[in-house]
């Protein structure tokens, strides 16, 4: 499997500050490799310092699971079939929209997390920083 | 930005508490800076040993998303953009009332958090309690 | 057994804050009940961030056993018989200087804990604290 | 207070950087902000994964005590007036070389942490880190 560099980390949060920027909303951006453990986090100038948790962990769940965390959300509510997986994993697995896995080829090599701003807002930041990969594959 | 001094904290504690005293509730009121580290905490005679947990949570809550955590709450509910955030941040995101952000001006310098009555009553405390802030800004 | 009031708690933190103006260092201080829950903390001004939690836990060890935590410290060294004490109850037990019971009459009514300076700074601090009980008792 | 900008932390952990490929050793970079909240942090290619956190907690201490971790280690030994305040504050206290403050003029507005080499690695790394803003304060 193609490994997530350094470099591919850096490339993939700029081009998620660069939405966040256009957007207009500071949020948090962290990245995971394949292990779900943290290559690299940034907390934009004026974002919520309780976004850098949620961030690196909304990174860690889209890979956890191969899975953007707003369709894990949408199997995780009461009475879905995931309801209760977000107290797993000690507290690690993020049910709303932000976090998305990343792939080269078909290959998922890492996780990307956006917080601070609005569902949709965070959303469509994440989606600017998985392109970038996905472009160059 | 304005630093949330523990001269500003106990003014914002004794309004809280006064409150508290018309109110005839005791609770437990707690005081955190910008950073979302503590400044000071009281329990009032009577009120609830669980309830200092909470309300330095709820303090820090409140700076953490520049937030009520009443606000927070309802959009914290299942199927809403943020349910499962009370399972982030290690325990520590609380979403009911009782926390409010303190503002010096625009900028949010710290958080007050109120916990021991009901929502209503906590709600009215934390009220009283960064009112003194504003005031004077 | 007489109860430590939040009055109680208010007067012992003016005392100790008065000496560590005294002594020119800014602290944290905490007071916790008889039962180890916590009654009042202030951090003054310019004072650690990491001493809010050695703080409240020096109030808490100073009653969990009734002791001063400098005495506690001495018998938790490596070759002591309570090395490894500090790993118990969650790791809130502390053994270093500026823990110390809180006694009114023969009757343990809390614990009072410094935290900020050097062992001694902590030390004389708290000393001062606890004599406020003791003098009125 | 002078706040520490994400670009101040960019610029930080460039040099750091910069000085960990000259000495040969892929490690973590962590930098956090005056209240002990994380800014930014890179995993160099190569660098443990078991650095992550330490190099994040490196950054948290030497901020929540305005010291670099190896003179914190120095008084953390057995028999020396802080010995077990690496149990303090659930963990998160760093007893060994890496960590710096981070100073612009008088003012500590941050701190760096340095994890994956050596003692003496981390330590000239993590210097390298904090001349950028010592040079331009």
């Amino acid at each position: 499997m193609s490994t997530l560099t350094l470099h591919d980390a850096q490339n993939v949060m700029a081009a998620a500050a660069k939405r966040a920027d256009e957007v207009g909303q500071p949020v948090n951006i962290a990245v995971v490799d394949a292990g779900g453990n943290l290559r690299a986090h940034i907390r934009q100038d004026g974002a919520w310092i309780g976004s850098v948790d949620i961030a690196i962990k909304k990174a860690w769940t889209s890979r956890a699971f191969d899975i953007q965390t707003r369709d894990l959300g949408e199997n995780a509510q009461p009475t879905q079939q995931f309801y209760g997986i977000h107290g797993t994993n000690d507290g690690k697995v993020i049910i709303f929209a932000g976090g998305v896995p990343l792939r080269r080829g078909d290959a998922v090599i890492g996780g990307l997390g956006v917080s601070g701003g609005s569902g949709e807002q965070n959303q469509t930041i994440a989606e600017a920083g998985l392109a970038v990969l996905q472009e160059f594959a």
